[in-house]
This record gives C-alpha cells, structure tokens and sequence, in this order.
C-alpha cells in the first residue's frame, strides 16, 4: 500500500488489517500517561488543507506526533494557491522540501488520486476529496462499529440524510458492503446518486434505499447521521428544517424503535436539533466521541503502514 | 488544582505555590543554551483561541514544548464552531483526540469554567474569558512584581484604564488582595464597574477607586496600565484619544513623580503614545518585557502543576 | 555572523562557507530515512510572517525542525500588529518568550534589520522584506547552480522578469557577482531600477542589462525566471500578459535555444503559461524541486551558523 486514496481500492483483507492496526496502537497507549511512540521519528508528514476542518486535522496532527514524527500544517488560506501556483507544483514542492506523507483535503473530488500520481516515495493520504471518499473516517467508523458490535459481518448499518455529497456516506458504503455487512440509505430523492443501489461489491454486503426512517431502523445494528451541510439548505435540495428534522431526524422516539444494543454514529460537527436531537446525541449508546478517539488509532495505523509497511513489528520501545 | 479557571478560585497558599513553582522554573532553565525539560513527554496539551493573541498563545506553546509536550494548535478561524457545532461537542472532541489539557481564549466570560465542567481527566486553562478572568496574566504580573519588589505583601498597586471591559484588572484584583497587597483602580467613571470597590478579599488588602492618576501614583510601587481597546472608542465609553492620553496616560512627568523603585506594567501589546508614552514605555523601570519573560515561567508551572501535581518533585533530568 | 539580513552584508567568503555548509547537510541527511539531527535541540526558532509563503515558511519550519528546534509560527492575521502592536514591541516580545533565532518575512524594506538592531543574543534571518533582499533564496539558488554546474566563479546567470520590485533579483545579483559570475537581467525598461548595471561588485562580476531575451539565452548557463506578481499587471509597470509572454516568457523554443547543460531555474510558484511554458517547467534541465530541495539545506546552514558558529564541528550524532 503506498497511498490512501479510497476504500474503493482496498481489499477485503487490507480493510481488515488497517482496523486491527488500530486496535494494536489503541492496546499499545491504552492507560499510558505518555502517549509517545518512536515508531515514526525522523518521518516528516505536511497536511494541505484545501477546506478547514478542526478535528480531522488535529486528529491526523496528533497521530503523527504520538508516533514521534514532525507534522507540519500548510492551510489554504496561506497557500501558494492563492498565488496561482497549479495543485501539482505545490504537491511536487512539499515533496521536495522533505515529505515522507502528505495528508490533504480538497474540494474537488480526485485530488488526492492525481497528487499520488505525480508523486512517487511520498504517501498520499486523502483525508476528503469532495463528494467522493474520506477514507480514515470510514475507517474509524468500522473500528468503532467493531469495537462496540464485535464483527462488522452481517452487521446493518442505516445511513441517513445528504447521500449525494456526502464523501462519508460513499466510502463507508464501500468499507461496509466489502466486510459484509448491510447499507440501507435514507435520504430525500434529491439527495440520493444516481446508481447509489449498485454501490455494494458484488461479494459483499448489500445496499438498499428507502425514504422510511422508522422501517429502516427496525433492524438497524448502527445508524449513522450524515451532517447536514447548512450552505446546501438553500439550493433547492433540501425540504425545510423542520420538515428534514421531521422526516431525517433521530429524535428520542426513533432511538428508542432501536433494537437492543444498536448504536448512534456521526461524523461530527453535529447540529444538535437538526439531524440530531439533543437527548440522542448525550445517549449512552450514540459513540460519537469513540469514533474520534478510534480516529487517532486509525490515522496511526495508516501513516505507520504507509511509512513503515504493512503488519511491520510495531516498535513499540519503551515509553520515552 | 484540576483545572485554572479564576483567580477567585484559589487560596492565597495555592497563589504562592504557583509563583514559587514559576521561579523554580526560571532557575531550572537561567543560563541554559538548551531549554528542554523532559517533565511533560507524552502530554498533548490544545491551545484553542476563539480570539487572536499571539503573545498568550505562543507563550503556552513555548511553555509547553520546553517541557516536551505536544502542543497543537487550534485557532477560531479554522475551527469547527463556524459550522454550527457547539462549544461542549468542540471540548468533548478534543478531549476525545486526546487532549490532556486545554488552553482556551473565549470571548464569552465564563466559557472556561463551562468547558471544565463537561470534562474530567482534561485540565482546562482559561487564558481569557471574555471581561471575566485571564488568571495567568495575573500571575505573571505577581511574579514580576515579587522579583523585582522582593514580596507582593504591603504593596500598592495602581491598576489604570478600562477596568469595565478588563479581564486582566478583575484578575489582578483578585490576586494582589489575596496576598494582602493594596489597589487602587484609575478609570473614567463610565469604565468602572458597578460595585468594584467591593473586590477585595476580607482578610487582604484593599480596592479603592480614583479619578486623580497623580494623587494615587505617589505611593505606588507598581502601575499597571491597560491596554486601550480601539474598538471601544467610539462606543461612547472613552473620552477621546487626546482627552485620555492626558487624564488617564502615564507620561514622562507622572513617571518622575513616582516613588524611587517603583515600577510600571503593561500587559501589551502597548499603544505608544496613547496609554503610555513612548518614553515611559522604554525606561528603566518599565519591566514590560520581564512581564513576558515571567509568563512563559508561569505557564510551565500552571501546566505542569495541573498535569503532574502541585509542588510535584521537578523531573530536571539533564539537559535534553 | 549574528544575523542573516542580506547578500551585500556578506563576504564572499562567508558565502562560500554557507554553501559548503549546505552541502554537509544534504550528505548527512542524504539516504537516511531517518532525518532528525540532534544540533538545535533545546533552541527555539520563531517564524514571523507578515506575508503568507508556503514554501518559505515551511522550509524554514522544516529545517529547524530536522535540527530538533522547537519551531513557532506567527502569522500576520493572528498577530498583535492588527492591535496596533509596532514592530519592535513584537520583535522585543518574540526575544522575550524566548526566541534564539526570528525567522521574519515582511513587506517593508528593511524591516529585517531594523529588528536585528533592537535585538541582542537573539539572531534575525531575513525571509523576505519588501523589495530588498531574501538572502536564503539567493543562496539556495547558489547552492543548486554549484550543485548542478560544478562552480559559481565564470558562470553567466539570465535573470528575466520584474527587477524593479524583485528582492530575489537584488540578492542574487549580490551574491552572483561577489563569487565571480557575470549577471544579465532582461526586463522591460518600466521593470529595471535606476542604477541597476552598477549592482556588481569591483572585485566580482559584472551586470549588464538588455531587453533582448534571445541575444542573452545564447551564452548562459543559467536562466532565473522571476515571479510576475498578478497584483502588479494593472499598474501600468507591465505590458499585456500576452505580451509579455512572448517577450518575456520562457518558451520551449527559447529552451531550445540555450547552450547545451544550461539550466532552468525558478524561485515559485510557477506560474505556468506565463512567465514559463508548460513544457519548460517540466524539462529535464529545469531544477526548480532541486532548488526547493537545496532550499531546506541552506536554511539548516543558516540556522546552525547563526545559534551554533560558522563551521562549527556538526554534531550529526547518530541518527536519533
């Protein structure tokens, strides 16, 4: 594996192996007051933030800290972008000043793919390219899906709200349906891909739609809230915001139509009230905050693999 | 000491442990060409700066890496906030990445001691509240003061300018009286808050309030003068520029008329020639600059304290 | 050496040790995976940015950190200055937290040494001010013509574009000149400063000046292709864009043109179409990465020069 672009390249297996090396950095800190490994010393990691986003750049920054290396942030605002300055020459530049990994997001869906085609000996990894994937986050979704259920085989997960631009919703689909487990997407038909039914791999898990919140959630192992993104409220897409709290909402009374167990996923940022009720996101089985925790574990486990190899001996050292 | 929210939180005994702690840290790294302490290794420590302040900000992080930690930094502009989420879900997240303290400038008064509340096992430091607190201010300040006057006990300290809008007047008063140091505040009266003659601590020293900067000066040990926020000039608040630079201003004449050894503090960034005049700024006992130099010293002990333990054995190690 | 302000400071003697500097630094970092020196642990070097610059900025971050620095960044919007903070308060305030060395890019002439005057025991590196100098640009050029052409003495170095408001332009004649190559700079007249053929120095090469891009191509060795900054296209300083591509531009017949083992040189960012073809860019003996690369060299020469000493016995330990 020399990048991470989508899940969509990943096999079953590699998927497999990423989420039990987050479980090994998770065992390899769990309790430690020093939360420092020389796994990655020396190793120089940029992020390039084409779009701001505080946890998931923090997240990436404190994963490549734990692990010793440098981590140094480049953000839009500041960029050579604004000088005009084509996105190649600005990924060919990072990679000359010292790059062993860059992390980006960008809005145009494919960025990540062409800066990894341009680069060679530098890893790649797409932190959100547009509408299309956000790997690492479908990654810590599964492993605090299987933190929490066990498996992700045979597992169903509902997904809800804008499935069209949603980046999240289109890789875990792929993650979910490759370990064998169930998509069902409720959305507003306007919000739904064309084709979004033929996501699922053909030896996988299925994917199927529906507009009926209630019935989806009947047999639901996990649903998981898409964040309503306010700037799209006016364009024609949405219903109002109270008719998408209505009809998309997880309210207390859908939480408690939950089976047994089942558990409440989100992105994050949330906004409580819209796509989720208050009472709902403080409830003991909503993990939002396990999946930001499980996204450090997993931003290790990609860099390390990416830098040190897959399944290396995880140089664990001595806390230093 | 789980977290430092207020001055008004503290005993006159936990001050001076911090003050003393701030020394010892002055002593630890004087006459060091490497300034690296092993004692926070494996801490992650979050500023997060809802307002700008490159003084205050970059004094927590040089505080924080000389001691080894990982420092990260998460500014208003990039941070979540502006997409709807809330301040708790903003604390819970970092504290969910991993942070085992964080920094935070808010404009709300109070917005620290609400974080703390949402959080265990995260210290929180509040570096400015609104026009609530800036408990690290006042203790730099206090440090200052104590190096160069020898004790804080039987001072007289003359705080001038807006004391209304100042967190760090309320903050200074908090503290000088609770060491049994004497204040006298200088304001126009519509800068003065409603009652503030009453902030003194029973078993301190005392607050009295003034118009007449001249009278007050002739028996101070130290003034204090705050900085005039532009933006509050033209709110009817403030006479104008040249009327407060002659009423409220410290120049060169009120200088000469002040005691042999006294002192005068800013907590910058300065307006030459408006608060203070420009030869005031530069004399000799103007210890603006040792001001700067005491918070670093402060914030190592504030963090280190709340991270380790109060009076906690200092891990020197050798030089690193 | 205390500061690092501009080439016309430098003898060429000190020049040279720079550049022989740099190249120790690329044979001790070359091969490792591992590049983390432990020479500059312990110091702490602030970037202070009034203008934004990817590159700069982080090859700067990235050398201080590769020499196990604590590297803190400034930046212009988060600054003080907007609160009305001058210059030197800033700078005095930068020493007092604790800065060995300040790293300052800014847009007036001269802000650099202005700085360095008001500041002892902590070193000034000029990143940038006005249209001055970037005397780490000029070396980092040097570094990668002596790299690639074997020698600077004898050479002959095009220098294309907007002289007038270059600080590239200026220090690389400076420094050019002073090792014994001869520079010709093709400008537009509106685009060349008064004086500019007297910018050589007695001992060293010459400058000559000519509007006849093809005539000074013919015996080069090197073509330095100067940024055209968009904001200054509407002043009237500058013909059409159209126009000045074909006049000014660098164009793959031009490239044809130039004597065999010429290069290419361009400090970014590129913009492609316009002042460089597209083809050109990506020619073989086009150098722009090595010089990004050489970028982080000299910049690691530059601060070890200043904290530690002129070839002062490299501490490479081993790799930590």
């Amino acid at each position: 594996m020399k990048h991470l672009l989508s899940i969509a390249d990943l096999s079953a297996a590699e998927i497999t192996g990423l989420l039990d090396e987050a479980d090994r950095f998770h065992e390899a800190l769990h309790g430690r007051e020093m939360k420092k490994l020389p796994t990655l010393r020396g190793r120089t990691i940029f992020t390039m933030f084409y779009e701001n986003s505080t946890r998931t750049r923090s997240s990436f920054e404190t994963a490549g800290k734990w692990m010793s290396a440098d981590v140094i942030n480049i953000s839009a605002s500041s960029s050579s972008v604004k000088k005009g300055e084509s996105l190649k020459d600005t990924a060919l530049t990072l990679k000359a000043v010292g790059a062993d990994a860059i992390v980006m997001r960008h809005p145009s869906s494919g960025a990540a793919r062409q800066v990894a085609g341009w680069l060679t000996d530098t890893a790649v990894v797409n932190a959100g390219d547009g509408a299309h994937e956000h790997p690492t986050q479908a990654l810590l979704d599964a492993t605090t899906l299987r933190r929490q259920r066990g498996q992700i085989e045979g597992t169903h997960v509902v997904i809800v709200g804008d499935i069209l631009h949603s980046r999240v919703a289109r890789s875990n689909a792929e993650l979910l349906t490759a370990l064998g487990a169930d998509v069902t997407f409720v959305a507003p038909p306007t919000l739904l891909p064309f084709g979004v039914e033929a996501w699922g791999r053909e030896a996988g898990g299925q994917v199927r739609v529906t507009q009926n919140f209630d019935d989806a959630l009947r047999g639901a192992d996990a649903v998981m809230m898409l964040r309503v993104q306010q700037e799209r409220m006016n364009g024609g897409f949405f219903p109002s915001h109270r008719e998408y709290a209505v009809r998309y909402g997880l309210s207390p009374r859908r939480l408690a139509a939950m089976r047994d167990g089942a558990i409440v996923m989100h992105p994050g940022p949330m906004l409580r009230g819209m796509e989720i009720s208050d009472d709902v996101a403080d409830a003991p089985n909503a993990v939002v905050l396990q999946q930001v925790t499980a996204g450090v574990h997993v931003r290790m486990a990609v860099l390390f693999t990416l830098l040190v190899g897959p399944q290396a001996q995880l140089n664990l050292g001595k806390a230093q």
